[in-house]
């Protein structure tokens, strides 16, 4: 596929400011923003990052041709010296991130952006706009496949996504996160990862009847025939169809490698059982049986209750948009400004009533702590650039609110991983991303290092995301300072 | 922007589907496919149709690549001569449609397909997921410009939208059906719409003080200068430094065209009182308040009623998402296959347990039908084409479900429009997209074509959507032939 040029996606205001930092103070100011959130969609236990590769091809691809320049002019708002100064346009700074697949947690920064004020303030929009929807929809996948236990999930929805970027990358998302297939073709080609599906009811629909319909299907597919039974009659019509279909296909010694049965409607439950008895019974055991029809992690860790035999599920509008909660909430906060004179960043810090809100300021990365002997997270550290840890030392940990509660860790009992990776270094890209299904492996491992306490979908485990000390002090010093010259 | 290949934006079972009517079928056979929904979203008692226009644009870029096909092949589901066939492929059918920013209702045909059916079965997917998202957001847009009242709407949600397409065509559909403007640049660049924004708390937080981050801003953007007042203390150092500012423009004769203040968090029905008294005491009676922070049409409707004082709405994730129903719904149904002996559509049905999710079969168009006098719709009647009315006779229009329910139209008492128009006649484009905000003031006539009683948020009237006498029978008739011959 084509690049596409994003540069104008983006809020008029950042245009506005970038004019404004460009006419009224120095442009290339370094400042420091963190891209972060503040809650876990879906009341989960924590969220899966993704997004970062099309973060980097965008970055990599800022810029202002001719046409772009020409409209902001048009605008009538814009003067002609910064008109200039966006032709030459580009990405000069530096890019840290969390890989894509790691599991992440609220408040600790995902993104961080160290670049002269006018391109940090740019690219602001359309990084949200990317991490904030594939986070979501690797999120939202991940609670579905952990419902599934295990039986493939396969992304179904690209009908019903939000726009075709919704469904192509809510695809890919969905694909880090564990589904093991999808529909959608133009993910498949873009991101060589599998992609699934059989056919509609129109199929059925198009032929004298069901039977005829069939039969020609499993003629053309042989290998991967998963027939959909519920276009007149699931019980009465659909299933026996498809258990003569099969018969002859064992009569005539094809090898019935991948096969089964689809349902679309009606109880799930009640007809999985009835299904599955009549394919056991015709020696069809090994069928698969998969369903579909408004699927999300409630109705199948439910229909897991109730004894369906189902072993497949496909999965369309509630994962590729996340219905229950169908944005991440990812915000872009400014969190230093670099001081050429003492040379040193001067953290900035916004307020507000509700303490959650307060942002952390300063030039930060986080140090992932494990404990060493079943390989869990522990908890998560935000520190400050240049903080040094060792695990031979112990480790005391606090809660950032409530610092009364606190945590000392022993030496040589806990693990170190800093989570933040260099992305871009003065412009130039310094990360190669891995292939999807390489992330797919990689956030399986992750996931492992949750306890499952952490992973269920009703009132998980939190796992605490605590302030070095240094960070904690700088803070409150910058806390301080504000109250007193109020 | 450069047009992308959206061919294999589709599902997998489109296209094994179509290696199957290639194989077994004739391939030509010539099928009518209708895309309906079933259900307003919002509990809303209408919905806008949108993305017509890009929908004709992926028809019309249709082609397999010899990248495309080489993908294909590589899956190994594939046989050579239907590869070969796609390298051919191009779309040479029919498709009506309503346009752009007409009120719809449920069942009635929003897009018609008339093609070869491996044509018309490729489109689905991609015809479903543009209609669907677009006019969701269309429909969940006009909601939140009639809560508020007159007052006009921006829309400011790219950063949570689902992917840039979503933030893309979502602004898209939003200016349809009524914002006044974007903040998304590329949106008002691609389609001629007005763009808006002012500064972020990053602009603030980015000068010593916030006097002097407001003073720069003014100094700026004199004639569209809108404060974001909230960085530090809304009534105690916002308000009181913006006034400051407006004063000092007053001072140096500064024409005050468009000035005010936005706020973006706390009590936004207290806040905005008081900052009004305090620029009505200043002498800024004429000072927009404008409000953003997680808005949607039930908070500008309780807003409303609080009587907040905030004549600017900025709507962010609950529009850009559809936050409360992020779907659409639509489907595509078969209708009706070509019969070359006959030489006539013989219809087709799709059966449901539930009558609702009955299709309508055969060719069909809709009659709209309006009270002369007071320009308002009476009803929608889905008739077969070719049926004629005639408005200077009595028309008598009856419940397709509860049939006793019969409502008789004097002649001359109203009058008709047939709503569906032609954009694809044997494959050539023969429409002509209207510019957005053409369709915008479209959309402005259509809605007044609806009593109050239906737009109203919760628990609308129903406008009832008839089937003609004629398609009637057929359905009856086909759904007695399938219960006899089962």
């Amino acid at each position: 596929m084509e690049q596409r040029n994003l540069t104008l996606l983006t809020d008029l205001y950042e245009l506005t400011m970038m004019q404004g930092y460009f006419k009224e103070k120095d442009a290339n100011e370094t400042v420091i923003f963190d891209m972060f959130y503040r809650t876990n969609p879906h009341g989960n236990g924590f969220a899966i990052c993704a997004g970062l590769e099309q973060v980097i091809e965008y970055i990599e691809n800022l810029h202002f041709t001719d046409g772009e320049v020409e409209y902001l002019r048009s605008l009538n708002m814009f003067e002609e010296d910064f008109l200039d100064y966006l032709h030459e346009f580009h990405f000069t700074g530096d890019i840290y991130a969390i890989p894509e697949g790691t599991v992440v947690f609220p408040r600790e920064p995902l993104v961080k952006v160290i670049a002269p004020i006018m391109q940090a303030q740019l690219v602001e929009t359309a990084l949200l706009n990317i991490i904030n929807h594939q986070s979501l929809i690797a999120t939202k996948t991940e609670r579905i496949v952990y419902a599934a236990k295990g039986d493939g999930v396969m992304e179904f929805g690209l009908r019903r996504a939000q726009g075709p970027d919704a469904g192509i990358y809510g695809a890919r998302a969905a694909m880090i996160a564990g589904c093991i297939g999808t529909s959608n073709v133009l993910t498949g080609k873009m991101f060589d990862v599998p992609v699934k599906g059989t056919h509609a009811h129109s199929w059925i629909m198009s032929f004298p009847d069901e039977l005829t319909a069939f039969r020609t299907y499993a003629k053309l597919y042989p290998t991967a025939c998963i027939l959909l039974v519920d276009t007149y009659d699931t019980l009465n019509s659909g299933v026996p169809n498809a258990i003569k279909v099969f018969k002859e296909m064992r009569e005539a010694k094809i090898p019935l490698t991948f096969y089964g049965i689809r349902l679309d409607s009606g109880d799930l439950a009640y007809l999985s059982k009835k299904a599955k008895k009549m394919l056991d019974e015709a020696g069809f055991s090994d069928a698969v049986i998969s369903a579909s029809n408004d699927l999300d992690e409630e109705l199948i860790n439910s229909l897991k209750m109730q004894g369906a035999t189902i072993n497949s599920w496909g999965v369309g509008t509630n994962l590729i948009t996340s219905k229950d909660c169908p944005s991440f909430g990812g915000v872009y906060k400014l969190a230093a400004v670099y001081d050429k004179a003492s040379g040193q960043f001067i953290p900035k810090i916004k307020l507000s009533e509700n303490a959650e809100k307060i942002t952390n300021p300063g030039n930060k990365t986080i140090q992932r702590i494990y404990d060493k002997n079943t390989g869990k997270i522990i908890a998560d550290l935000i520190c400050l650039v240049g903080e040094q840890y060792d695990s031979s030392n112990s480790l005391l940990l606090f809660d950032p609110i409530e610092t009364w509660k606190k945590t000392k860790l022993a030496p040589g009992s806990y693990t170190l991983r800093e989570l933040m990776v260099p992305v871009f270094l003065e412009g130039k890209c310094v990360y190669r991303s891995p292939k999807v299904m390489d992330i797919q492996a990689y956030c399986k491992k992750e996931l492992d290092t949750l306890w499952d306490e952490s992973k269920r979908l009703i009132n998980p485990h939190t796992v605490h995301v605590d302030l070095s000390n240094e960070l904690w002090h700088m803070k409150n010093q910058l806390l301080d300072s504000y109250h007193v010259s109020k």
